[in-house]
């Protein structure tokens, strides 16, 4: 299992596509393949193009800008859920953001939307957006995921009322609602589903308000009090799990 | 909801049990409040003891290392989980540990089981267990909880083994089980179940024979790989969601 885990972490990505059966490897990828791993031509490797393909290749040029090789063979969305599960943040301070990327990639969620309210006391400058994607595409490799989960530009808090309109079902983690818990209000035949968590002080009752106009269903995590990141976490795997994508 | 947070987060800690309707805080607890919170005589604050009694308590005394005041009301078991979830998490390396600590406790977790077997690369010095015990009680005051779980010194793995008999159910998160889910095994009538979450490297098979032998059930979280730290926060999740403790 510790080679298999090797293995599995040797995966490298990259957003060609083959022509002739040959792919491309460019950027920080080829630099790590080349000079970190010191493959050479002939070497057999995994790479993953980020939206569930999976290609064995094997090496036939090696530069430290450039890797080029092979098609041995390829796979389509391997071990991807088989439903779009979707986290909508509001932005948080210190790397919180970086956690719940890198844990809901590993999950398997679709795609993470930064949103401001206003709450929200951090701000996501483009450098910190940066490093979010870049904590998604390691989490993606170590986790063996085929599919990059999109994270999104942050979004003002009324671009996410317009965003519910893309999934079968939003979800609301709201620390008032007292009633229902994630599994009583999941609709098991949504095949999209959006979780949306608030900033570490909460939404404002209006915010509120105006997700469930939009169509949100609210939800309680029980009466303690959880830290977004875990309110994030906690909601996605339980989301994934009771629609059969985590088990 | 902010001015909530904000008294929620003002909750103290004692070990001590009161004494004609007086209680005393001592060591740094003490002086938080006295130096960081600036409370002086009169103030009403939350005190908890950890065993799950929460305290009203008026100020009668303040100093910086001994703080005591008069009991207003006392409650028993606020928001605590209505079953025993513990895990034991095989002893991870860096900051990983005091990750599972905190997020273990705000979701509900009554003790974290660190253990040894054969893969595992880090230690856990006496000084790293102080780390942990102080990151589960900051968890603790944050979500609001009265039970301070257990965070047990590492056990070899021959102890844990004999802990399984502890519980109504033992379950392990086990990355080459491919049939069965958290949700299929889970037993729903269970008051006490303990989650084993293996090293970054996994599990040997034949610890994995041995804990079967004890009477664990391997579970599934999908066919992705998962860091531990999110595997034991997600099954921690599911676990208490299912049972009816997590909203």
């Amino acid at each position: 299992m510790i080679e298999a885990a090797r293995r599995h972490c040797e995966s490298y990505y990259t957003r060609s596509v083959p022509a002739d059966g040959q792919i491309v490897i460019t950027g920080a990828e080829a630099r790590h393949i080349a000079r970190v791993m010191r493959r050479g031509v002939g070497s057999v490797m995994t790479v993953v193009d980020g939206i569930g393909t999976e290609y064995q290749v094997e090496l036939t040029a090696v530069k430290a800008d450039r890797v080029a090789g092979r098609v041995l063979s390829t796979r389509v969305d391997a071990r991807e859920p088989g439903h779009r599960v979707a986290i909508a943040q509001a932005i948080l301070k210190g790397d919180h953001m970086a956690q719940v990327c890198a844990q809901a990639t590993e999950l398997g969620v679709s795609r993470v939307t930064p949103f401001l309210c206003s709450r929200v006391v951090g701000r996501l400058s483009s450098p910190r957006l940066d490093r979010l994607r870049a904590v998604s595409l390691a989490a993606l490799k170590s986790s063996t995921r085929t599919v990059l989960p999109v994270i999104d530009v942050p979004f003002e808090f009324d671009r996410l009322l317009r965003l519910s309109g893309e999934f079968d079902q939003v979800l609301l983690a709201y620390e008032d609602e007292t009633r229902a818990g994630l599994g009583a209000v999941l609709n098991r035949d949504a095949g999209s589903v959006l979780v949306v968590v608030g900033p570490e002080g909460g939404f404002d009752p209006a915010e509120v308000d105006a997700l469930k106009a939009a169509g949100a269903k609210s939800f309680s995590l029980g009466p303690r009090r959880l830290r977004a990141e875990t309110a994030a976490i906690a909601a996605a795997a339980m989301t994934l799990g009771l629609l059969g994508d985590l088990g």
